[in-house]
């Protein structure tokens, strides 16, 4: 008998297509105030012992995920965990995988984050707000805007999200350099480079995109002299995490003119705190770590999970299965 | 001897690349307040007599475009006309054409107006004020997005602008429904369905756009009838000209919640007079007939010229040429 733990909610869209599945499987779920149930049947955390654990979207919204991790990785029965993050480097999961336990990853929300960055660029190259104050005023108003087309990408991460991100470009006609930490070429990029390159081919860029894991190789990668190697017209993009960008050398650099603007959904503190500058800065777009939020990451996710517990259950190849954190 | 017809500033532009293709060519520089000179020689409107003349984008800026016309067709000598506009509904073109001048439209503007309709969907599937207003107030909120991913998308016209709308909705795994009068299929359609077929594949469309040209057949295409077999859900999207649209009829079924929204950026009457209701609807997005401002036109019109001009001069056919206006 195979255990899964499982949030409540998550359980109510899946249960029909997990009966399907294999009617022989045990369900654990836990609700947002924490309770638990083994097959409807009350349990506490102690007693959770399963096999599987599935960390969906849910858990961002509610319930004790932190709690249901501790009791994970205290029992001896835990296999395979499937989480809802694209990042890894919060330290449970290298605990997850020094423990033995399986663990994939999402790509359940790249499409949302590459829908995210496109929207938040395009609302920078174009004059959205100047166009509605224009309409509230009934001023005919003739606003010029700056393409995409013919612009360059440097799109730093080029895994599910930054490969999205690339498509989208792409069809823009914008001229796409990926950066891989293989360093090897991509069907979505028109060129490939390595971390160690990206010095020497920021000058002519007009959006910079982070979306790379955070590891200490790319720890506060935007430093100082990253920024002033950029162009004055280029918009930098962080969805990756805070983690990556030196703060105070970016509000420098924006005050300095370069970049010309910075579209952040991560902070090096979350939520950002109320007094922090970046709030009122003039060139920055500041979001609430919800590029993920679209409207398909759950039943994208909810797939997922679900065709990995088939592969699970057949002793097939996991997708997404995550061996090593860099 | 060739003489060219073109606005100063597109000459100040291109004047190297025209002396490059032929030293020999009589250039007949208009400026926006109306002053002629043949090659630096000041000459009267009745003494123009060109062979060629480019009606190229700056003549929306200004100059006395009208004029020109009249006396191009007064004249003899007109041979080629090319404009910068995509649709030829204007009386103007049908005359050039029965005088027996051959005549080319732009797709100059293709690029820039798909743009415009991508970054104007997204910002209406987006929150994109409601994240601004959450910046402003500190406020840290989780605002969940609508996708574009997996949305059905009408676009109705599939020539140079609606094809350039296809290829980006794609990108981003929309399904694409192109209308195209020769019901022809078409590389960046999933489907292609004729004009009269639209009334039943409306229902499930997300986003409809309208970037036809407006002839009797589509004159007041979108009325009372068009609207309420839309989704309620739906975004209408119109690139192509007011006339295309009963706006009385748009603002009664916007008020009944049938579509969703509209973005114009054309009009029955422009400028979009003062005192219209379409001003201040609050599911109207209106901007000034300007969806084909973007960064990259005139620089692909100055092409565009060129190429033609080149052609013109070897006896080769010309690009865009229109032989009928429907």
């Amino acid at each position: 008998m195979t255990d899964i733990l499982l949030h409540a909610s998550a359980h109510a869209r899946i249960k029909d297509r997990l009966s399907t599945l294999d009617p022989a499987l045990n369900v654990i779920t836990m609700q947002t105030d924490g309770a638990l149930h083994r097959n409807g049947v009350p349990i506490e955390m102690d007693d959770i012992n399963a096999h599987i654990f599935w960390a969906s979207i849910d858990f961002l919204v509610g319930g004790p995920v932190r709690e249901a991790m501790i009791a994970l990785l205290k029992s001896e029965t835990a296999q395979w965990v499937q989480t809802a993050s694209a990042g890894l480097d919060a330290p449970v999961w290298q605990m997850i995988l020094d423990k033995g336990i399986r663990l994939t990853n999402s790509d359940a929300q790249a499409i949302a984050i590459a829908e995210y960055v496109m929207a938040n660029v395009m609302a920078e190259f174009q004059p959205t707000f100047e166009r509605r104050e224009a309409q509230t005023a009934h001023e005919w108003k003739r606003l010029p805007f700056r393409e995409l087309s013919n612009t360059n990408w440097l799109i730093v991460g080029f895994g599910h999200i930054g490969s999205e991100v690339g498509r989208r470009a792409k069809a823009f006609g914008a001229h796409v350099t990926g950066v891989r930490h293989s360093g090897k070429s991509h069907e979505l990029a028109d060129h490939v480079i390595t971390q160690s390159e990206i010095h020497n081919n920021l000058s002519n860029q007009d959006v910079v995109v982070l979306a790379c894991p955070l590891t200490e190789a790319t720890k506060i990668m935007v430093d100082g002299t990253f920024l002033s190697a950029m162009n004055n017209k280029a918009v930098l993009v962080n969805i990756g995490r805070g983690q990556l960008i030196n703060e105070d050398a970016l509000i420098i650099a924006l005050d300095t003119g370069t970049p010309e603007a910075a579209i952040l959904d991560v902070f090096q503190t979350e939520p950002l705190p109320e007094g922090h500058p970046l709030w009122d800065h003039p060139k920055v777009r500041v979001t609430a770590h919800t590029s993920a939020f679209g409207s398909g990451t759950r039943e994208r996710g909810d797939d997922l999970f679900l065709e990995n517990l088939q592969n699970f259950l057949n002793e097939k190849d996991l997708r997404n299965e995550v061996t090593k954190i860099q």
